[in-house]
């Protein structure tokens, strides 16, 4: 018979094995398979729903939506640190959706002056940072998907000449909030 | 000398019984200690800011500001089946940040439309379902903290007559933004 101790070895190693398996399934960017975004090649990252939160933002005018930024760990460590330039592996997510007035605070409050997040809109983007792939566009890779379909090629043209705006602070608008 | 089994088995048991003693630290409702709220006993707790995010809004008026609404984890899986009523050790969190113009975005687009999240304001409020302990408040337990401290009784007294007027959700505002 096995001497226990080496069955446990055993165990432990097979343990070892199988969560090695496991994580070889997600590639090492964090990305899923699925239809890659025009120019930078970025595909929607598995999880980034359950990932936590940078801030929220409104934006007014044509875009007028809710948006909340979530981030992948490398991104909310960097965030919270105030980390410049954020390192390789950093993935944000700008979630958005319709802005609408609650009827139900109206009622509680008196007057309508709660706008909350409806259907989604405006798309889902995402920012991957990988120095080397996408030096020419300060280490960013800039992707959006509109119901999980990528955007055209001139929408992901777009992206990167707006975030230069905010170059100093490694091409992202958002900060943390705590 | 002790078989090589016995020590493996002692390291098993010593790991088993430190997670053990590192889980009894936080108590069963996850709360942590710290000063509780007036009323409903409510302690801030812990961890919250890393939940996951339910929904996000802007409140106008004398309120003005953004915020998100955080969830953990019962908290979470119950506002993605639309699970009514929500379960005892739902815990949900809602954050606020002052409502600020981003200076960076004006110039991107041209003209003033996005608004992000300032400085913390208006404190950080929680709803905690214990249909036990808090059976005359519809199975809530609410709690506003400013700064890390307890809002006064006042504040506490007001809570669920605002939120009675959604009784049909089980007392609260927010939906999953998806």
């Amino acid at each position: 018979m096995t001497p226990v101790w080496r069955r446990i070895a055993f165990v432990l190693v097979s343990v070892a094995a199988l969560a090695g398996a496991v994580a070889s399934m997600v590639p090492a960017s964090g990305q899923a398979d699925g239809e890659a975004a025009p120019i930078f090649g970025v595909r929607i990252p598995p999880g980034y729903r359950d990932w936590r939160l940078i801030s929220v933002a409104h934006e007014e005018g044509k875009l007028n939506d809710l948006r909340a930024i979530l981030g992948n760990d490398v991104a909310i460590e960097a965030s919270r640190d105030g980390t410049l330039p954020y390192p390789d592996g950093t993935i944000i997510a700008r979630l958005a959706w319709s802005y609408d007035p609650l009827a139900e605070s109206a009622r509680a409050f008196g007057s309508p002056q709660s706008f909350v997040a409806g259907p989604p809109k405006n798309g889902v983007q995402y920012m991957v940072k990988d120095s080397r792939k996408h030096a020419s566009t300060g280490g960013w890779g800039f992707a959006q998907f509109d119901d999980g379909k990528p955007a055209s090629e001139a929408v992901h043209n777009a992206c990167f000449a707006c975030h230069e705006t905010v170059k100093t602070r490694d091409f992202v608008f958002n900060r943390y909030a705590p």
